[in-house]
């Protein structure tokens, strides 16, 4: 206990240590770590969102390196940041810390936390460390609008507006799968095996693409963590629409498609079913998409129109040769590691 | 899984509809639950907070009904909070769920949850519902301060400075006793007995005797969780000052002595060792305990002074015979279920 207790103690000291710095940097940060609670000096609408993940459900420790738990924990939450077309400000972190997790396994989760955090630049106000039966992290992060009203909400979207989707889809997805079954490459290429895994272990918030959608008149808007079909879903049952998908017009991520007919799978699987690619599904008037298109580029993503709205209700989603494919609800507890197994409720 | 599945919907539309209600009556909540994340309009400066409770380390649920896991959970981080001399505004929350709590016993930990925000004038705005192996709860806190310099840090304390205590001492720590081993009340009468156990079980975070200390001018604040020896080291290694505590002068809550006599222990153990008990130490003035006293006591606590500060370093416990009680640092991990087995980095 005395080894262990030293342990929790440097751990607090190591992780105050890296924070601090960040803290004193930002001039919005009245108090960073070290006093009972944290004091920011907020500009214009907060925007208040908080992820879990937990060993064994989000992930797996035998597949997920340590910092990218930590990296994908933070940018998971910043994604919903940017689904309100909102900027990333402060996070707050809760590590639960299992038996078998050593300090320097805990520092490898901070440092990709700690990397999310920069590239974002996103503050990390600290939290809380405290044992637990198996590792868990929840982040709070705190993000920032002109005012409540510029809100890019769900259930915004009329008909007639187009769907769009940032970046490109399925790569999340097929990278689990080689994660999980390395043998499942097979003849893929190296680099893009790797570019596969790493887009499932430390995905890349769209935050500039979202605040880009906002100013170019999105009218909802929704991250894509639990796969295009239950995101639009969700979106369509919040807005009161009904949305046609054509899935041959979603760009799908160099490589999906060759690991999905080298494992036997149907690469609409692993593109309109899988979570976690992190995009942005918007909903936004057509004659604003000519404007959208380059503001989106500009932060780095191509911006693709891929169905739209009418009256009415539901979901259709059509492969290329126009054969419609159902989509059913996502399911949240049936889920395995890796995939969205918890259920939002901001 | 379908029937498990079923539950996890249920539950979050049960928890949304109850929430709804708090967020549309309160006009600093933009957007409550239901979207990516939820909006807010922050006055002044934001103060923030997060703590978790963990099944096994924080409580056990053999002896912690789960109402009261859901209203200690906020509480404990509400009194970080009051501890800054904050008011409280809003919280967010973590549910992990393990496959033996039931929908109903996760509406009965979120009645817990949502008795304490009523009791404190908080909004909760929702979270994130997910699997986990034991339960866990995580809770952020958000309040709010006039401007950043009304703070009331643990640093802020000077030589000279009086210390004083909110309310009563040692009574979380004698309820958990009576909780942990029901045979140890021996003859103590029941009702003194039962408002020992809900003293552990449903703490109330002293938000408004926060405020009053700091307007009262209070120096530096602390909240009790780990213990009165312990977080008076905290406040004084933060201040660069030494403190004296004199135990004699601490209130004891009534049957905790008798408690002790019957169990055989040390009360000063219970009182100054034991934690939870959620009251506030604050150095302030001598010439200001006049004023606070009385403003302290509108809010339904009394404030004792039990020592004071000079220059130098380290924490003296003495007890009614003047006799010196070693403090040491309190001891995270070892520390069993009940007592705070978390170590705090904001």
């Amino acid at each position: 206990v005395d080894g262990e207790r030293k342990g929790e103690f440097e751990l607090i000291a190591r992780i105050a240590e890296r924070l601090r710095a960040g803290s004193e940097k930002d001039d919005r940060v009245a108090l960073g770590i070290g006093d009972d609670a944290a004091v920011t000096v907020p500009e214009g609408a907060s925007v208040l969102s908080v992820d879990a993940v937990v060993d064994g459900v989000h992930f797996r420790r035998e597949t997920a390196p340590l910092r990218s738990v930590g990296w994908k924990a933070l940018a998971a939450t910043l994604s919903d940041l940017a689904a309100m077309g909102a900027s990333a400000r402060h996070a707050l972190v809760v590590l639960g810390v299992p038996p078998d997790l050593d300090l320097d396994g805990c520092l490898e989760l901070y440092d990709g936390l700690a990397a999310a955090a920069s590239e974002t630049g996103t503050t990390l106000l600290g939290g809380d460390v405290t044992r637990a039966p198996a590792l868990f992290v929840t982040v709070t992060a705190f993000g920032e609008l002109a005012s409540p009203g510029d809100a890019v909400r769900r259930g915004g979207a009329r008909a007639g507006d187009v769907l769009a989707v940032t970046g490109e889809l399925g790569g999340a997805a097929a990278g689990l799968l080689l994660l999980e079954r390395p043998d499942a490459g097979g003849s893929l290429a190296s680099e893009t095996a790797g570019a596969l895994r790493e887009r499932h272990l430390e995905p890349h918030p769209r935050l500039e693409a979202g605040k880009a959608l906002a100013r170019a008149g999105a009218t909802a808007m929704i991250d894509l963590s639990d796969g295009l079909g239950a995101d639009c879903v969700h979106l369509a049952a919040a807005s009161g629409v009904r949305a046609e998908i054509d899935l041959g017009r979603v760009p799908v991520q160099d490589g999906v498609s060759d690991l999905a007919s080298i494992a036997g799978l149907d690469v609409l699987d692993l593109v309109a079913g899988g979570g976690e690619d992190y995009e942005l599904l918007a909903a936004l008037p057509a004659e604003r998409v000519d404007e959208a298109g380059p503001a989106v580029g500009r932060s780095g993503a191509a911006l693709t129109v891929i169905g739209e709205l009418s009256a009415g209700e539901g979901v259709e989603l059509r492969d290329a040769t126009g054969g419609l494919r159902q989509v059913a609800g996502f399911d949240h507890l049936a889920s395995g590691p890796g995939s969205a197994g918890s259920a939002r409720s901001e």
